[in-house]
């Protein structure tokens, strides 16, 4: 039995009831370290397999062949399982194989909906969410998808948006959304959602500052009618008010 | 004070523990009567205040106008309140009256992330939300981004996708995608996510079948990549398997 679990942004408060009853219920806790350590209190007593970035295929294996012997095991991921998570590797690998083991995803709140939170109500309307890591996606991907996402005038939730080994897709980014958004439309950055350091900044489209911007945070690109007010980024959904 | 809740998509299990605290510390509960009910256990003791469809606006203003009493008030959406709920109308009524209450976002599990982990994986690489109904936002804008975010292939969760007034709407909109998905993508229906009813179907975007879903149904559209195994959607995240 294998659960895959979204543990949310990283704090307990925005766990789901099911995402604790099933690390409290695993026998083995298997992830990447960053996310281990904010899971510290559900792991005291059970076997752990923790490795770093870019393990992600073998991580998953290490749980499979955990599932194997009859035991339990949790697969964490940060946010929710099934975005950018571990949720499709562990199922790609399984249907691959041919097994049968039984696997429950446990669904989290995912880092743009907990950003959104904290900045008011960005993601009102209809969004997107491109990731801008190209180490699995060619980059010509990516940029179409800004592209006809910006035309489409969707509200756009960008995930892996700034690495020190990519620093300039963002600028990047926003040079092919800039053909379609305004230069006044808001932009909300919230770095490490939930976590003690969390921080929020909000800003128009010509005056983002990419250098406030790293791998743990999450950028927010309003639509044509998102607006600020003081400290809040609100995208309408159409009432009228 | 207000918070605005996300319940999630309608069982306990999968409500945050902020959630729960905030209804728990809440003196007055308001919402829409169908959710009302999904959290009886919480309102046994408070004061509720509970309105049909369609009177957003109006459930909104009671919750401001109790506020202003000075009483703690929560406002209850299904899912996220952000993503089509009611954090942007509450943020919108206040910016606009300049009213200074101060008001907390308590984010949930929005039903496409709810529906995707009923169905496998299937939003694991870039997907976008859109809303069918067209009440307050203009069909044209709605063709548009279902036109521009096939074309990118993006994963599509439609939400709202089909009611007794309008069940001509989600045909035209696969009629859109159309030009750009192919007839074998795999399509991913769960109705009343993580509620007792839950119902899942799986099948491909030529043999859609519209008359399954009806308002209370999240229907996901895969990608180029996206397969069907068994009873699974997986999109995979481009791991090398």
């Amino acid at each position: 039995m294998i659960y895959v679990i979204g543990i949310g942004p990283g704090c307990r408060d925005l766990m789901t009831q099911e995402a604790i009853s099933a690390m409290e219920d695993a026998e083995v806790i298997v992830g990447y370290k960053t996310y281990i350590k904010l899971v510290e209190d559900f792991v005291k007593d059970k076997e752990v397999v923790q490795n770093g970035m870019r393990k992600e295929v073998d991580r998953c294996q290490d749980a499979i062949d955990i599932a194997k012997t009859g035991k339990k095991v949790a697969v964490i991921s940060s946010g929710d399982a099934g975005i950018y998570g571990m949720a499709g590797l562990i199922l790609e690998l399984i249907t691959k194989q041919e097994l049968d083991i039984p696997v429950k995803v446990v669904p989290g709140v995912t880092a743009s909906i907990g950003a959104a939170a904290v900045l008011g109500a960005p993601i009102m309307h209809d969004f997107c969410h491109i990731s801008l890591s190209d180490l699995m996606t060619p980059w010509e991907v990516i940029e179409k998808r800004l592209r006809l996402a910006a035309e489409a005038d969707f509200v756009i939730c960008l995930y892996n948006p700034r690495s020190k080994g990519r620093s300039e897709h963002l600028a990047n980014a926003f040079k092919i959304m800039g053909e379609f958004k305004d230069g006044s439309t808001p932009v909300g950055i919230v770095k490490d959602v939930g976590r003690e350091d969390q921080e929020k900044f909000i800003c128009t489209f010509d005056t983002m500052d990419f250098e406030r911007v790293d791998m743990t945070t999450m950028v927010i690109i309003g639509n044509k009618s998102t607006y600020i007010h003081d400290d809040l980024m609100i995208t309408p959904r159409g009432y009228t008010v």
